[in-house]
């Protein structure tokens, strides 16, 4: 999807909220404000949401000199999961359809954004996230898809939320013998998830890990390597979680799943569903079930 | 209060709906937010945040030529206060405290804030305000102050809201024997109400209104006339709603029973409550009760 002026607003907020982490002296946090209105003010939003976005977390970087502002919240949002892990395996082990279930946790997952800049309460969260439907939920289909997969790929979000990734994966695991390759992003990005967050949840126990190859938000596609490129493009089943895979997602053709919060105007918008609301959905959409072609 | 690092992209944002107000043309909304991050860059924040968000109406008016974006927004709003003004006038009646419930009816017709941009439902929010306890609620001291009240003065806030106020006026004038002056913004400013608004809702039947002398946000104080100063210095009981007035009166060391939902995190800090919460408190604080002197 395309930026929109919302997003204007959106960036200069994201960029105070990573300076304050960046540093504590509001002299350099308003420099940090000044220079990111400096880029905006005539820059033509044609790229992704996320592209733009990319200029606040720079800024703050050449800035600051901090090159991952987020990191001991990474630390701490990793620790919070871990320490929830238990709990979600046992609510998957006890639902009626635990696969179900974990896509739902998935999502559920997806509030632990601290880009954003939203309070939340993870353990609240889960549960309300368990309780609503989603407003779009095209899980029979992924079902369907899952039972004829030889690879998956799975492009994470933030750190944290791996966690909760990770719970999924080993339900589609159980259902689907497929290979699963789990995306993180190459170098620091907002709280996304790095390497080290993946060898820190285990998540090499139950995928391939590899990374974007760029340090930007969600799938810069003109930036991101050509492994990942390749893995992408031969998985027969794709899902990708959050506002950020989504915005540079968007306008791709190959059938993706996204698993996401609406956390703004703009990207309700374009999923057609509210503001806040969460979605399970396959974009483009499947062809009706009777035409799916026998899988190759 | 002064404001903060978190009212740039807050201005900026106020700057977009008040643009998408005053014209459809996208390219002229761009500009309206590049000029508006032009003035921003290198301003010290030395003024309240209204002084700062002034800026944003200015350029709106400035590029689009349109001296009112919210005329029709206010004239939909008195509409739809004036068409709920029959039940508020039996929520009053029917309950114990008259007054008090007043008072919780003008803090509920303050939700009614076009100039910030969140989604709302009059009824539905005059309901849970009804519900919830103010996080702080100076109600026995302001019982107190009024039955010695000479000059009450009562400075409202936005369009459709002002019929609420009318409902709490009504209430105070059967309690006490005082004069009641109601204040509007002297020029159009975000959906503040004017002369007009004041007019369309009746208020000369239960007030003297008089202007603030300055279309600027809130009580700039610099701005205001000396016909409002007057007033606002001989009285003996005031009365404010809304952030707008909040920030711009919230360092006079002249006691104000200040009414307001806290819709953002700064004026939350300020008031020493919680982001949404909403309040009726006399600032500064009221001496202990035993020490209050006599009327002069």
């Amino acid at each position: 999807m395309r930026a929109v002026l919302d997003c204007i607003p959106c960036i200069i907020r994201q960029g105070l909220n990573t300076a304050r982490l960046a540093t504590d002296d509001p002299k350099v946090q308003r420099e940090i404000l000044d220079r990111i209105m400096q880029e905006l003010i005539g820059t033509p939003l044609t790229g992704t949401p996320g592209d733009h976005s990319n200029v606040a977390y720079r800024v703050v970087r050449e800035v600051t000199g901090v090159d991952d502002p987020y990191y001991e919240l990474k630390r701490k949002y990793n620790r919070i999961a871990l320490e929830l892990y238990p709990r979600l395996k046992e609510l998957v082990v006890s639902s009626e359809d635990p696969l179900h279930t974990a896509v739902k946790l998935a999502a559920a997952g997806n509030v632990i954004d601290l880009g954003i800049g939203v309070q939340f309460d993870v353990e609240r969260e889960v549960e309300e996230v368990l309780r609503t439907p989603f407003s779009v939920d095209h899980f029979p289909g992924f079902v369907e898809e899952l039972e004829r997969a030889e690879r998956l790929i799975y492009i994470g979000d933030n750190a944290g939320e791996i966690v909760f990734d990770k719970v999924l994966i080993e339900e589609i695991r159980k259902e689907a013998d497929c290979e699963v390759t789990f995306v993180v992003r190459g170098g620091p990005c907002i709280n996304d998830a790095l390497r080290e967050d993946a060898e820190e949840v285990g998540m090499e126990e139950v995928a391939r890990v590899i990374d974007t190859g760029s340090d930007g938000i969600g799938i810069p596609w003109a930036d991101v390597s050509e492994e990942f490129k390749e893995e992408f493009l031969k998985a027969d089943v794709r899902i990708a979680k959050g506002q950020g895979n989504f915005e540079t997602l968007s306008e791709r053709s190959d059938p993706i799943y996204f698993i996401l919060k609406a956390k703004c105007e703009a990207v309700a918008r374009e999923l057609g569903v509210g503001y806040g609301e969460v979605v399970f959905k396959r974009h483009p959409a499947a062809p009706p079930r009777s035409s799916l072609s026998p899988p190759s």
